[in-house]
């Protein structure tokens, strides 16, 4: 609970699972599990009503796997989920589609309960953290409604509706942020973007993870303006995405497949790129745009690969945590 | 599906667990499971919010039995229920003294968003107990909110927390209908009343399950000028209540704890009263006060016994079923 002067105060900017990875990464390699030290802005473009609740994807994973408490072996959801309350959902005629194991419904449950009655999303999902015994602050970027949207040759059509029941097999034409205009900052996400010694953009979706946290108006500026090192971890290793559709979407957009291509992306953003081994050969074609570089294994496995990232992630913006 | 003129077309007026037995009898003793023929008209006294959702507790108690669905030992929620969500809910901070089962959930999740969406409660009910296989129509007896109200020596307070929370040990000074002056009846309810050949009181609490039915303004004066043949079931057997506070509330209420105490509720608005074999000696005393009795065996037990009693029921009435 003390605020060590040696860690740096760390503001991530995050996605789903990359994002929840490098969190976990931090919160085990700053003091007390990254409390006073660790706060993650997390996207809430992948929000979506299924059942009449309001689900968080991104939120969630990055609590569940902050509490140490997510299903690894997925990437998302929690550990020794049972499926009844779904399956009787089925047999009541509703579209399920969408899974939810009984536990994850129980946040959404009590999340739901609270927007509805006027709490904050910010503020529920401090609650919701602290119940799970997370230590790290845990920020929507907005407790607006921002809904990212993803036309494809079909039509636009809704984040998870591309995402899980068309299992991002469309091509991605382009990306809207409903919302996102006239949405507000939570509380506190501009301040831990402008008060932060570093700020990570964590290897999660250029486009469908970072971009509607950026696109909360006042973020992308504070981002800029931040007196903070910059770091972005790339997302993309050896031309392939890690996990989920980034590399196509790169390319359906125009963009160079590689961390080059992410790299072109975040310049003006970040001081610093963190790209894997794989990409040594990336370092000096990124350096030529400007930034810094750093190479070292960016997978991130078990927690002893989380934390190696993310103590590689902080040396590599001057403040390495003993 | 057919219509059978030989069978009578049968109105209840029932609360939760004697409610759901004798409308699962009567489902079994008239056609095809009561399709066209039986028409269960629920109290909603008893409902309540549970983490934000709707629960309706009689309505779901028997629709669950109608639906062979119920779990028979405790008499309300579903067979084989798990507690996963509810365990959860407590670890995220949830007051989760009102037990929800992980299936039985999918009912109040379906019921609140559709109730969000703008659909009454009488259209979803509908739509719920069709998906869980029920034949014969249940309706809430009003879509409005109306909920009972229980006076204590300690104060008024919410039906639940009466019932559930301080599992009804309290005296119940007095009852009020909260919302009941300004409702309406539920689409179809009063016509089930007037057209009935059969109206049935069923052996439910007079003052918690049955008082809240006649409540909704012209469900009460429908009763009293319904051409049917009107029979109510005692839910007082041998002095004692079958389940729940019936014979405590009696006392309180200043009433005989007996089936001639509530014969004497039900002077006017019905014309038969079945009593058990064990107060067979109150026939008497009871015809007096201008009543017809009928002596029988009422308790019911499996679906064999709740048959037998919907049989002798119709019969007491002049509408024996084949």
């Amino acid at each position: 609970m003390t605020f060590s002067p040696a860690a740096p105060r760390v503001t991530l900017l995050a996605g789903g699972v990359g994002g929840a990875r490098l969190a976990h990464g931090l919160a085990l390699a700053l003091p007390d599990g990254g409390a006073e030290h660790l706060t993650a802005v997390v996207n809430v473009g992948d929000d979506t009503e299924r059942h009449g609740l309001l689900v968080s994807p991104d939120l969630d994973t990055v609590m569940y796997t902050l509490a140490g408490a997510n299903d690894e072996e997925r990437g998302w959801g929690l550990q020794g989920e049972t499926y009844a309350t779904l399956e009787q959902l089925a047999r009541l005629g509703e579209d399920t589609w969408f899974t939810l194991g009984d536990k994850d419904l129980a946040t959404h449950v009590v999340r739901t309960a609270a927007l509805r009655d006027g709490e904050p999303l910010s503020a529920v999902t401090t609650r919701l953290a602290a119940a799970l015994g997370v230590r790290a602050r845990l920020l929507p970027v907005t407790d607006d409604r921002l809904r990212t949207l993803v036309d494809t040759p079909s039509g636009r059509v809704a984040f998870q509706e591309y995402f899980v029941r068309r299992r991002h097999a469309d091509a991605v034409l382009g990306l809207a942020f409903d919302g996102a205009a006239t949405s507000r900052p939570a509380p506190g996400v501009l301040d831990a973007v402008a008060g932060a010694d570093v700020l990570v953009v964590a290897p999660s979706n250029p486009f469908l993870s970072v971009e509607p946290v950026l696109a909360v108006p006042g973020v992308r500026d504070a981002v800029r303006a931040s007196s903070a090192r910059r770091v972005a971890v790339s997302p993309i290793v050896g031309g392939q995405a890690i996990k989920g559709p980034a590399a196509q979407i790169l390319e359906t957009l125009g963009h160079e497949v590689s961390a080059l291509g992410v790299a072109r992306l975040y310049a003006g953003l970040v001081d610093v790129m963190v790209v894997d081994d794989a990409d040594a050969a990336l370092a000096d074609p990124i350096r030529e745009i400007g930034l810094d570089v750093v190479v070292t294994d960016t997978i991130m496995g078990d927690p002893a690969g989380r934390e190696r990232l993310a103590r590689a992630v902080l040396a590599a913006v001057g403040h390495p945590v003993p």
